[in-house]
């Protein structure tokens, strides 16, 4: 089949032999198949969709396109979480070091913020000296030394999905949940995995911004996980207000270190340590969830998952000093509070709009070779429920020099995404489901 | 709105204002919007449509990407005719001459053969010495002194219009109404009309297989020519099966002159004079179509037209005395018959399948670079409703050296593309619709 037959199949909602998917891939690879046929199968893929075995057939060719990791020589079973995505999502820093104190092997590849949401690797690299670009051979060496290592995307694994990312970004075909699903699981499943733990994200922080919507991600997500002979499972968490208090690189840093020493906001415990029974589950670690949970629980409060985040920390270079004496943490160069414009009860708060404003202080990105400032955010004091009084801070703002809005500037922006009054507060359940 | 930002509210089905379709189309043409964002857009366009507003800003967009004729200074109403294209669709070889000789002013912009249908620019050239490249002076001299002038595409008539149908052939991105719409229209407003009227075939043989499509696709086209202060009438006529008998270059030359001296097959000669009347009422040289359509019946039957013909012929370096005795048109090597396989009656002639017999025998391209041979082609002797004995011809095959087949596959073909037999036979009305 020719590149615009295979479009035009597509197109009038015919479904694709898994060899057809791999020509049009592997031409795209080979540059024999053009951006902009690439651009309109997309397109079409956005309005027809894909069924399980086509998502799977194009998965597994973005995979093919690059170096594919083999930790099997490593003892353990390797278990990854991967969340798509949320607002004051500091999930990961604390995750890895719990799972792996629970003996699970976590070999997590993660990437940068852009857009409203944060990314992992800049919050590593709020530690001074934390080093996020390894070799492959030294990720393997960490990964057998600590049982989990943090490391970031390399142009080896599934390199075509960074050209199609790429591509979908400037033609408005990102939002499609077959070619997103391709997308993450492409890019996990170079990693070496025997299992993944989703953490999907719903609400109007989140991509997903409807349970339906975050439910398709989770069953293609999961169809792919099963045709590639993987055990993946998808937790639906809700995203309608930030999760836990910080948003920010190192204030982010700051409260998962509170989490890992037994303090923390609840809501961001709650998620925690959920995924991480999850992955203790997938591991063979316990019998079930509510063994895993208990483990999972021990290994905090024992301060072996502390412990363990230091260990890993100093493994790749980090200054774990930093994390037991946190004002060696980088930090702003003023705070100043948002007060309640009059009493009563917190109604909502949109997500987006603190992430958006995070990024205004310098703490993300909105091009992606643009610098952050790791010092900078914000930290929530008022939550969804919560009772203010009038002039009563909502939030501080931790804001620096890189900013590119005032800090004013940014205190209107979040008095513009909190809702106060009298009403019942729209919130919404943490854990709203679960896919496997 | 950034390109991505346009493609995305076209593709969630939101309209769009002629500046975002105007600022597409202008960056297209500079070079800003790239190939893939313009591929994506038309995938979008052909899900979720445009509107007679967008359609109708497309069109400007894309006519003003080159040169707009200004046929202002010559006397007369200049009136053209386009056809969506069909088998043995000659029309335009008698029209022309029969709408000039009652005083309408025609400057007619054609295309080549590509796929089943053939192009008017071949036929043309089947007459010696005509010259189908002539300069827009020349153009203006030849319109001027005859009232007629046939010549190809330029490069600087709506050369965005080039570049995009380009992109679409290689998207699976042509068969959008409103694309096409766009694509017609900005091409015949750049050659300076007044009015135009339309032979949109609808058929089995012709690109809209249905009358609702074809419909559609007139509407638009009128829709767009009213936006631009054109009258625009449109015609839809049937073409199950070929129009005329002659199917081929110097075959269809003949038989448009067989029209113009007072013979020709019925349903040729009655298309063609319907169009005519159209352009005549169009051009104000009638009260109406019944004055009109007895104006075109004399202009033949007195041989204005055919002498028209010839003025135009030698105006453009053709050889007129091979219209005279077209035993100097070029012509075969040789002919064979296809016999009926059976006694009975035509049910039914599959055009788009003798347009492809026709092009294996060298009178069409497979590619755009490829030569035409335009002695060859078929004549039918059989058609729908006709009865047939046993071996009776029903067709002559008239081949040559350039075929890529021998002239026994193409007899086979032939005969596939009959359906002979007892029972009723397919036969649609010709004129089947008219809108303006």
């Amino acid at each position: 089949m020719l590149p615009a037959e295979i479009i035009r199949a597509k197109r009038d909602g015919r479904n694709l032999p898994a060899e057809a998917i791999r020509a049009l891939l592997d031409g795209y690879v080979a540059g024999k198949v053009q951006d902009y046929q690439m651009a309109a199968f997309c397109m079409a893929v956005f309005f027809r969709g894909m069924d399980d075995a086509e998502t799977g057939a194009l998965t597994l060719a973005m995979l093919r396109s690059g170096e594919v990791l083999d930790l099997s020589d490593l003892p353990g079973v390797k278990v990854d979480k991967h969340s798509t995505g949320g607002v004051g999502d500091k999930v990961s820093l604390a995750l890895a070091p719990i799972a792996a104190a629970c003996g699970v092997v976590v070999p997590m590849i993660s990437g940068r913020g852009l857009g409203h949401t944060g990314g992992t690797l800049d919050k590593l690299e709020a530690i001074p000296g934390f080093e996020v670009n390894l070799t492959v051979e030294r990720f393997r060496e960490v990964l057998a030394a600590t049982g989990a290592c943090l490391i970031g995307q390399t142009d080896r694994l599934a390199p075509a999905d960074r050209r199609l990312y790429a591509l979908r970004d400037v033609t408005a075909t990102v939002e499609s949940i077959p070619l997103i699903a391709a997308s993450i699981m492409s890019k996990k499943l170079a990693e070496g995995l025997d299992a993944l733990v989703l953490d999907v994200k719903v609400g109007s922080g989140a991509f997903m911004k409807s349970r339906p919507e975050a439910e398709r991600l989770a069953r293609a997500l999961c169809g792919i996980g099963t045709q590639m002979g993987k055990r993946v499972v998808a937790l639906l968490t809700g995203m309608d207000e930030p999760l836990g208090r910080a948003i920010g690189n190192a204030l982010e840093v700051k409260e998962a270190v509170e989490l890992l020493r037994g303090g923390g906001p609840s809501d961001l415990v709650e998620v925690t340590l959920e995924l991480a029974a999850e992955m203790i589950v997938l591991a063979g670690r316990a019998e079930g969830l509510a063994e895993a949970r208990a483990l999972a629980r021990e290994a905090v409060a024992s301060g072996r998952a502390f412990a363990k985040l230091l260990e890993i920390v100093r493994a790749q270079g980090g200054l774990a000093e930093a994390l037991e004496d946190p004002a060696r943490l980088p930090s702003g160069k003023g705070t100043c509070e948002v007060p309640a414009p009059r009493a009563g009860v917190v109604l909502s708060i949109e997500a987006e709009a603190l992430g958006l404003a995070a990024v205004a202080l310098g703490a993300g990105r909105a091009r992606a070779d643009e610098r952050v400032d790791h010092g900078v955010g914000l930290v929530v004091s008022k939550k969804v429920g919560d009772r203010v009084e009038k002039g009563e801070s909502l939030c501080t703002v931790h804001h620096g020099d890189l900013g590119r809005e005032t800090p004013a500037e940014v205190v209107k922006r979040v008095l513009a995404a909190y809702a106060v009054g009298a009403g019942e507060p729209r919130k919404v359940p943490l854990l709203q489901g679960r896919i496997a």
